[in-house]
């Protein structure tokens, strides 16, 4: 490779990609943006306050009216319920309307009752259980309002000590609960199953890891699929093999997005590895193209569920927004012919570098090309900031 | 509780538990032990020889005698091919009963041919796959001849980086295999399809995790099962859950006992964490009580895997076997009546000091008595020592 | 082994052992628990309230002074600072001498101002750096006031993304912070450096390790020493050897014990892996016997740290009160000669038989002698449950 | 920014760097190659053996030579004893200067004799003590007959099981031999001590983690160092940290590259997590450009350390150089004033987005240039796979 070889535009050229139609698959490309990720969020030993966070639903979608006007590329946003209850769903609906957004996956919340410290739909006392399939069917009715086709399910149940209860009961009562949920759901709507190895739980998870999940989407049938948050793995964990694995069985149905070192840390997506987020979408772009799975891989709800400890909310979704698209534009990148020739000959550092090479272009000006073309800032980050939004937050007391 | 509470007896006629059942359970119970554990292995830096190996299926054949001779629970021997290949199966399936013993699973071996440095039944060469199948095939001829039940499969195929090769064409390619191979296999023959994180390849495993080998198992239908082997998840997974999980659904063919600190370690079962160990028997023990999963229970196969890199293999051998004994007596101690109400009444400490209880329990006179009225002597490995058979092994030459 | 062989006094007659002294050393093992420890706590997710917790410091003595008359072996209570701050130190001392107990460690809080967003004493901000500090001195004199030694550090500062902080840097302020505490502080007391690997803070921690604790310990001077919270490590670590490094060189200075499956899950002490818990006691009786590292072994400040996010706090630190007596009981069990003969010899199988033999003995009934020779009852919790106080608590409002 | 002002030019000028000096610096950037990396390698399942294979130290050299010839930057190779034992160093140490190349670091082996299964130098044998400790004295003579400044020391001791060994103990004659090694050893020779995690011991090692090779090293003295592997951590540690820590100490000597997805992969340098090589690296380039850490980080011994399980050898060492150099040069692209002064404000994000600036840029260019003016082929890859030496090597038989 001669030194100007590398250029982005060349390399498309070279590997004979569509530059149209790149850009059309990074235009097309819809990331939701999560209504508490514009509020104050911490850890165990403190959340600390910033000013001017969104007190209501509605300041909250003006927040991601701003990301959606900066990047382009995020018109819903996800609710959670009880922290974004309204009285009248159809307000909010239009209230979103007016910024250009539109109310995305309803998000229960099985965690916060104090009712539910021993656990939620698996919880030892059958009203306890039973209050809390109520609040699901409840938010199945949300979504009917809101127009939402997801329901987020992150069912944070588990026990801390060994011996506190017992898993296959709970696996029952877990199974009974989301049936009972599926058959309030519309035809159209899915039921996102998400899946965490640990916390808020220290010795069992009900639905530890993506096999519980698959299995109980399984149990409950066509309208639910598995839910990926890239924070709920044990180190050493592959994902991009686990999102592979749930496509080729069509029951990928979504992302949270996010960044982790540790635990569920809930950092920016892609700024610990941007080399797995990369990964990621290369598995997701192959499926795209793939039509066995390109059924699967069209319905996927792309979320982001981060939690923005010490830094300005709006600009760090902005910042993850930006990452997303920069490892989903490089996914693009890949010369699949040539990995797929490379693959077939078991030519493993041939197949690696055409990996790597993808990731190593810099699509930041293509990004921004493509940005232009959409009538937007090619500079989304460097524009919020400068518009005066976060001074105008302050405002809000 | 009173001082002298806790002595077994008391505490088992405390908890109105039938001593002869229970001491019952424990005779009843069967260990398979691999004739590959009989000799040297080691770790990629260095296999440490020790004197007086088996050198020939025979000689394993008779080093397990003794631990079957000693322990009195160990009467199948788990065999590896093409390490145990013979000519005449009939005549070492005589040889095994003249000890007392009978062949038990058949390990097919798809990691040390040339042709499998890029997979076997998934590689990218059909002539490699071709051939891997076939060795397949051939282990369920062998089971065949030598009366074994169960195939058990661990399929060590994996790649080393990013792009090396399709997720979804190798799971296509294994699952092609699995059927292949079942169509092959005798009604009432089993497949184990066991699972890895990590190990011998370092990118990705193709069937990673329980999950995986669900799935595949689903895929060949009423014969495949999952095998766990202790040592094949990444730290911070919950074993004895994943188990709980696998015997409600039907699905847990069996174990590969052993032990780990930090990755498939294949140190003495019970030496690193046995509350773990006896965390999972209390699992199987329920399960065993259960008619909803009895079924299941009582198919599993027990069998040890490990790796002795540093200490003789007859004395590890008969340890491991004494802790899986100690782990499963200790089990069946646990007061299921007081532990069901604590759960139930969410008194998780209670609950917690239920299990634990059982586990504080020494056990090792029970299991002594047992040993007696089992009419070997109740201290096997002061025995086994005792016999002078390590000395003779030394004559092997 | 004959049956019978194990009961705990033969063993301890077999092996030589002196039961008087095992029983005086028993007795005279101190655990100091935490005020903190008897107040509400909880996860990221939520604080699950429970009722009659106490309200001020005076409060959580009384419930500490519960787990000291029911075990008798508690007698110290640590502080945090602000949560227990005082008008009148004198007066909590004297209220607390009034309930036999005595103020123990003073735990500063350099994580819960709003001004410590991005970090305590190695704050970007000079005027915060400063402000933490202060605190710290402030610590010491409080300590001076109630007659406590310890100075019980843990540095919770670190950052959440790369770039975000100068690790040097920080090193440096830390280091200025930690040495101009160490003058303020009188001769014979102590500063225990606690570490960390991760959270609250998920890229890095500015005390992230045994080895960092360790070198700032050697910066401040003889007053310094490590404390190791035995949840502060990453999976995959060997803490009895970290422990036995520590004493080796001098800087063992004091534990918070509780125990974890995942991350710092702050779990009852001995209740995930109560095996490593007696290894790490297997160290540290080793230590006092051994003239070499029997000073610092003697000054080590034992301590409780958990979070009882599910469980009733007073019964949850006797719990964990009763299991490091266990451990520790069992720690004292071990026959040191035959250990050391084996190990010399490089006889592994027998060397690990011996330690773990050990741990298999039952040492309740022990422990339940030794509680009536204390005048105790021989089982404290249930004497705790049966005594009111729990129902007591709630007229606390 | 706009759409080209991403170009590497382009953002060098506008950070005010000095082309000349970026590249005199990756000119000037040395890295070394293990004379073993060209050998066969595997698990400890199975070493596949690939045809050409080098047998002796000279052809290792000549593969090492090519390596060299491409990139320009290896002009040391690392040798490992006994493997590449000679009768006359002399003219092993001629042979690579004509080819170019110098004999760089030593490397003694204490794991592969019969011997030391229990240990080397620490071994409970005082005879196999003694052996390992002359092991470590002829070594220092080799690396005194080769002019080879570095031993580079893996003491890769470590136990199996609780009990086998004596920590203390064997801390104290780990401390003995590797002070008796050091009075061997000539002025202006280092040692470079090395730690790891686990493997090949699987309950403890004795230089487990930095901290201990850290005590070791001020224990030996001034010559004496530590060196990082970067896949001797446990998963969850960052590495950065520890470097930076270490430079700021004045204790860092040296790095064995490579990557891990898990445990000790020894995958080639940068193909798993190619962010967190950057991130060293930029902790690297600011030590050497700050006078307090410059002398320290100006002695470092980068080298590269992997096994090649499955890839041909020579391509994937190239493959590794060229990620460090492409590592090294994205670090000194960091835009160090504007860093310095988001991280003083506490602008969390626009410190990141200036690390993540330079990781994002493609520098494959810029070193294309700066090996068009070492007067090599720009794209090393290619023009070794164009020389058909890989073809020639078939020819060794």
């Amino acid at each position: 490779m001669s030194g100007d070889s590398l250029n982005w535009e060349r390399s498309l050229r070279e590997k004979g990609l569509d530059l149209r139609k790149v850009k059309g698959r990074v235009k097309g490309f819809r990331i939701e943006t999560p209504s508490w990720g514009y509020a104050d969020s911490g850890t165990r030993f403190k959340v600390f306050k910033q000013q001017g966070m969104p007190r209501t639903l509605e300041e909250k979608l003006e927040d991601a009216g701003q990301v959606h006007k900066f990047t382009g590329v995020c018109p819903t946003v996800a609710i959670h319920i009880p922290w974004d209850k309204c009285d009248d769903y159809g307000k909010a609906k239009a209230f979103a309307k007016d910024l250009g957004l539109a109310i995305g996956a309803v998000n229960p919340n099985v965690f916060q009752e104090p009712e539910y410290m021993l656990g939620s739909v698996v919880n030892p006392d059958a009203g306890v259980r039973r209050r809390a399939t109520e609040h699901l069917l409840e938010c199945a009715g949300i979504a009917r309002l809101t127009g939402s086709r997801d329901l987020s399910l992150w069912m944070s149940d588990g026990t801390n000590y060994p011996g506190q209860a017992d898993f296959r009961q709970r696996k029952a009562w877990m199974e009974e609960s989301l049936i009972e949920l599926d058959k309030a759901m519309d035809d159209g709507m899915r039921m996102l199953i998400e899946y965490k190895t640990f916390e808020p739980s220290f010795y069992h998870t009900d639905i530890a890891d993506w096999g519980m999940a698959y299995v109980f989407a399984g149990k409950v049938g066509d309208k639910a699929e598995v839910l990926v948050d890239l924070g709920h793995h044990p180190l050493g964990s592959n994902i991009e093999h686990i999102v592979a694995f749930l496509l080729d069985e069509g029951k990928l149905g979504g992302f949270h997005f996010n960044n982790k070192k540790y635990a569920d840390d809930d950092l920016i997506v892609g700024s610990v590895n941007p080399y797995e987020l990369f990964l990621i979408f290369t598995e997701l772009v192959k499926a795209e193209d793939d039509p066995a799975t390109s059924g699967c891989a069209g319905r996927i709800a792309y979320m982001i569920d981060q939690s923005h400890c010490i830094e300005p909310k709006i600009p760090a979704m902005i910042r993850s927004v930006l990452n997303i698209q920069e490892a989903h534009a490089k996914a693009l990148l890949v010369d699949r012919g040539r990995l797929a020739e490379a693959q077939g000959k078991g030519d493993v550092l041939a197949a690696e570098a055409c990996v790597k090479d993808a990731f190593d272009t810099d699509v930041r000006p293509l990004l921004a090309e493509v940005r232009e073309e959409m009538g937007i800032d090619p500079d989304p980050m460097g524009a919020y900031l400068r518009s005066g939004y976060e001074k105008g937050k302050l405002a809000r007391g």
